[in-house]
């Protein structure tokens, strides 16, 4: 490989419910020559999250779909490489919407610089960064947990659903994580310090989640949707909230499911029980929120009160087959892909 | 009819449906004996809400059931004939739940004393009482309408629709009806002053909200449901709020409607486009805002800037009729019983 050559993953099809390794295009292309104001970064660590799969495809979403034959976009931590922005220098360590690829070429406005020397770089893609700032707001801000309440998370052993665990136990609160499996539930309670956690894929989960949470459910963090959300709505207490961070159970539908119409039930479950249900989309807060989220969140990490586990995927190549497991539930943690040391 | 009797009508059975007729019975029994702290109160007026039919079955709901052979509950303006409280004595206008009937027996408790010599008492009922206080809470406290957005009204023609476009237009928000036929439509605009109405009977009425609304809808304030909301549901702005006061469209319904289930795409497009959607029942929020409310109101009312048409049904024997004809659309105004001068 020349060192201006540039190894990148392109969209070559929009997938027709779940991807597939087709829906993607492995190609070697020429570095662009930089322009005034923009920085070449060489990319260690993309992040893999389901949000991606919205991008895909070209139905209205908040983010504009990723053209056909365009790289795969992802947040990414890296170096620069080299610079025409009098603010960045070759060797500094920087985030980025860097992509699915080894090289990235970025407008200095949208870097933002890393300390030198991080123990665990990656972190700024999971705990520090989008993962745990979607946590923290999601969770404090419309959930609002109080102590003593119930708060039940969807997709508990993710990124995302662990953090919200761990900052609910922080806020006193009761805390049922719902996961897909048994060793996933395992480490939601054994390592991320939840009351309890459920297998979502038991025959008798509806039960078993109805016996966890005597008390009902206060605050629901909704990542899943499908029958994960069927069996959390009866057990809604009056003046429940619902923070909705993500449906991923249905984001490789291509239809809706058949009837009845359940549309009218939600909508007479949310009057009745005076419940607040909000979607929220992390991009929208990082001008007013990501400063308190940092502050936060940097102390509960050095003190060990927050934590995440990675799942390292090695390897530019393998990031679609890791995409595709990630939208099954195949990983386990945080997955980011290591593309360079 | 003897000055002990008591004229009242009671629940003879529970609805399937539609209430008809046949689920009232009208009936004269002795008035009771006053207790410690009990006054005796002549009915004037009562009131007709659509939240009665909720109480007339005994689903799972956010009140009690109304017992079989117990008397149909409401809010009344009465006046005090009687009173082993010393905090109220003959005389005194009062406001009181005291049902469909010409004497209720309440614990002084849950009496309010009105000003004496009121030119609108009925105006306790509603401008000045639940229904307003629905409006009020319900479009600012979760609608946060702000100046030059896109305000939504569903059953515009009634006292809570009807105040809440009102209100909106005072906060400075373009205020669109929605109301059932050209008559009520006519007075939303006219005597209400929103900035068009438009009739959910139409042939074309999704087509015509979606022309009327051509920045898309912020605030949504929820009466309906059915195909008002299915009409509504595209238009939602990235942002908008929904309060969820009422659900009249599905009150009589015994099932729900064939598919597909349409619920993940409420959830989908929640979270899509940012929404909060929250349901509310006002009687939650008494203690803490209704000062603030009446504050509010009755300096809006005295300058002429809220107004409420009322709708007056003579004898407490035609309230079974008019409530059946609430639940179908037919009245015009707030829709109160007159029982007694």
């Amino acid at each position: 490989m020349r060192s201006t050559d540039n190894r990148r993953i392109v969209l070559a099809s929009r997938p027709k419910g779940a991807p597939t390794p087709e829906n993607f295009r492995f190609e070697t292309v020429a570095t662009p020559a930089l322009g005034e104001g923009e920085v070449l970064v060489r990319n260690q660590f993309l992040s893999l999250d389901p949000y991606m799969r919205g991008r895909m495809s070209d139905a209205k979403s908040y983010a504009q779909p990723i053209a056909i034959d365009a790289v795969m976009g992802a947040g990414t931590v890296g170096r620069v490489v080299a610079s025409k922005d009098k603010n960045f220098a070759e060797g500094d360590a920087v985030l980025a919407f860097g992509g699915w690829q080894d090289y990235a070429v970025v407008e200095a406005k949208d870097l933002a610089k890393l300390p030198a020397g991080l123990d665990h770089p990656s972190y700024a893609l999971s705990i520090l960064g989008m993962p745990g700032f979607t946590a923290w707001h999601g969770l404090l801000k419309i959930g609002e947990p109080k102590p003593n309440e119930t708060v039940v998370v969807a997709a508990a052993s993710g990124p995302v659903g662990s953090i919200v665990g761990q900052i609910a136990k922080l806020k006193g609160a009761r805390v049922i994580g719902i996961a897909g499996g048994p060793d996933k539930c395992r480490t939601v309670v054994e390592d991320f310090g939840f009351d309890a956690c459920l297998d979502r894929k038991a025959a008798d989960f509806a039960e078993q989640l109805k016996k966890a949470v005597p008390d009902g459910i206060d605050v629901y963090f909704e990542n899943v949707g499908g029958q994960v959300f069927d069996a959390v709505l009866p057990l809604l207490n009056v003046h429940a909230r619902v923070p909705v961070c993500g449906l991923i159970a249905s984001y490789n539908a291509t239809s809706l499911p058949d009837g009845p119409d359940r549309l009218p039930l939600l909508a007479g479950t949310l009057l009745r029980q005076r419940i607040r249900m909000q979607g929220f989309i992390i991009s929208d807060h990082y001008g007013d929120e990501f400063a308190d989220f940092q502050r936060d969140m940097s102390s509960w990490v050095a003190a060990g009160k927050v934590k995440i586990i990675e799942d390292v995927v090695e390897g530019l190549k393998n990031a679609p087959d890791a995409f595709i497991g990630l939208l099954e539930g195949q990983n386990f943690g945080k997955l980011v892909v290591k593309i360079a040391d």
